[in-house]
């Protein structure tokens, strides 16, 4: 199908990845997409983390949120360790396909620090306070 | 200060990011940082892009948002060819400093098709179907 033909029609896949039906994820130079974690309820961004191809069809074949953890190399389910799980709802794509947001249910607080989200912290001239205030 | 240096106390400087006061934003290899982009009232998110050094301090000096274009290598201020600003009302910032949620007015579509969103489809049986379906 010369419309997904990548090297000859850089142009045409690129029409196809913005406007098509078709999921095409598009993974950057170390192999990765950014993946926004939002709460299905009340909308707050909870976290964000990348994903390869292997934390994306496992989440997708799961249902459950699992990442590409950069620090340790490997493939990480959230809540692996915690029992903190995040059920997936509902997943959106951008444009061009390197980023997903996952529409979530989480099953705990999604910090690792027991914060309900990760963004606990906003800035206020200059300095972090806390996000509640 | 012995609790800013990163060299010899690296865990010290990790707690330091994750519940001090201060502004401590960790780039990537590439120098960059996520940042997610939400609107400031329905909190739907936007857009997803990358920040390095030159584009945080210009969004927190104007208040308008700037990333960093990867493929352009070069900084880029959101809306301006379209107009299409991003007014930053609120900045977000997660545990370890290496992501930012920017809480903002746009002044018109945040994508580039013209979608009010990036996020204008989702995943449905496999397939990418409308967001507003």
């Amino acid at each position: 199908m010369w419309s997904r033909c990548n090297k000859e029609f850089p142009q045409v896949a690129d029409d196809e990845r913005e406007q098509g039906r078709t999921f095409l994820p598009k993974f950057d130079a170390n192999g990765l997409l950014t993946a926004v974690v939002v709460d299905h309820e009340t909308k707050d961004v909870l976290m964000v983390a990348f994903m390869d191809r292997e934390a994306l069809n496992a989440t997708l074949r799961t249902g459950e949120a699992h990442f590409h953890s950069r620090s340790r190399g490997r493939l990480w389910k959230k809540g692996e360790t915690s029992g903190n799980v995040l059920r997936v709802k509902e997943i959106g794509v951008d444009c061009d396909q390197d980023a997903i947001v996952l529409r979530a249910v989480p099953a705990g607080p999604s910090c690792h620090t027991g914060a309900r989200s990760c963004f606990y912290r906003r800035i206020e001239s200059g300095e972090l306070v806390s996000a509640e205030s």
